[in-house]
């Protein structure tokens, strides 16, 4: 692709390294920026440096933190500080959070074992997670550990790594249910999930 | 959406302010961002602003100018004169630019005719179009304007109104052929297309 100008051509260089994003969506984008007002182009590009630079996260957990030593769930007086949620990274724990079903802290390991692209456990927040479980004086006991980790190999082998971790610890470690999605088919269901979904079935009152 | 950090809830803000964006890819990018290193972000934001604050626009042709007062293809001495093709904005120049067909130059109106969007011919480059077209002094005389815009009732109804406009100029006026596109099937071809290219039918020998 030619460009007219070395600044369309720059600027295009910078989006299309955006994930997802194309030579032809950053064009669009770059063009567009154009016809709106200066301000529009300042906003976000203060926005963006806003973030990179001020970002800070959560000693405890490593969710994003605003500002000071602690995110806001581990701050708030509301949740249930014995019960910890691991997951993989920062949208997982805006996922839960959108569920409104979870009340306890979070654990966000930055990544999961991936021996492919060479992240091992040391690369992981995993340290961190037992230090937690197994540090009782000033905070309280943590009595159960959930992995949320994602459904895949990866995923399945770090919730494995962490679960031998905790064994030593007394600390009841569950996993979140896997299974057929909610208004899902069965029909159209693959037949690893179906499968698993069978053998891990529950008391249908007890749901 | 509830975001645990301003920052992040800023930065997502601005960026689905972009066409095509919306929130839940907007805070993919922000937090690919924030995986990055500081670098980038500044390469992103350095560049928009470059982008927005430096661009200009030729005074000729209303296509970009990277700086002076002339776009490259009205400074190339290789280019003929002699035509303008017409188009609506600048990605048109740069589709047209990738053809590698065309040698004359160009004028880019900055939209087309749409009374529904409140955009009159007032808010269009036309009258410098005309300008150029009358203007035989110092440059070569226009001998041909090719209309190059979508095939569209704002289109149309704009190529009309030129068309009319440089009736009187002695100037030959052409507009891009319409017809099935290159590989494309009769069957699959919308009937006002194809019955369309029927009756503009060209000599086979003579394509």
């Amino acid at each position: 692709m030619n460009f007219p100008s070395k600044l369309i051509e720059d600027a295009v260089n910078e989006i299309s390294r955006l994930p997802g994003i194309g030579k032809k969506t950053a064009l669009r984008l770059a063009l567009h920026l154009l016809k709106q007002k200066e301000t529009v182009t300042e906003e976000l590009s203060s926005a963006l440096l806003a973030l990179r630079k001020d970002i800070r996260y959560c000693a405890t957990c490593h969710n994003v933190a605003d500002s000071g030593h602690l995110c806001s769930v581990c701050l708030s007086n509301r949740r249930n500080k014995q019960i910890i949620c691991v997951v993989e990274d920062i949208p997982d724990v805006l996922a839960i959070e959108n569920t409104n079903q979870y009340q306890g802290l979070y654990h966000v390991l930055g990544g999961v074992i991936s021996p492919i692209q060479g992240i091992g456990p040391d690369e992981l927040k995993i340290d961190s997670l037992i230090q937690r479980c197994a540090h009782t004086i000033s905070e309280e006991k943590v009595t159960e550990v959930i992995l949320a980790l994602p459904a895949t190999m990866e995923g399945d082998t770090t919730s494995f790594f962490i679960s031998r971790k905790l064994k030593e610890l007394n600390v009841k470690v569950s996993t979140i249910a896997r299974g057929i999605p909610v208004g899902g088919e069965l029909e159209y269901t693959d037949e690893v999930t179906l499968g698993r979904s069978i053998l891990t079935r529950i008391n249908y009152s007890s749901e």
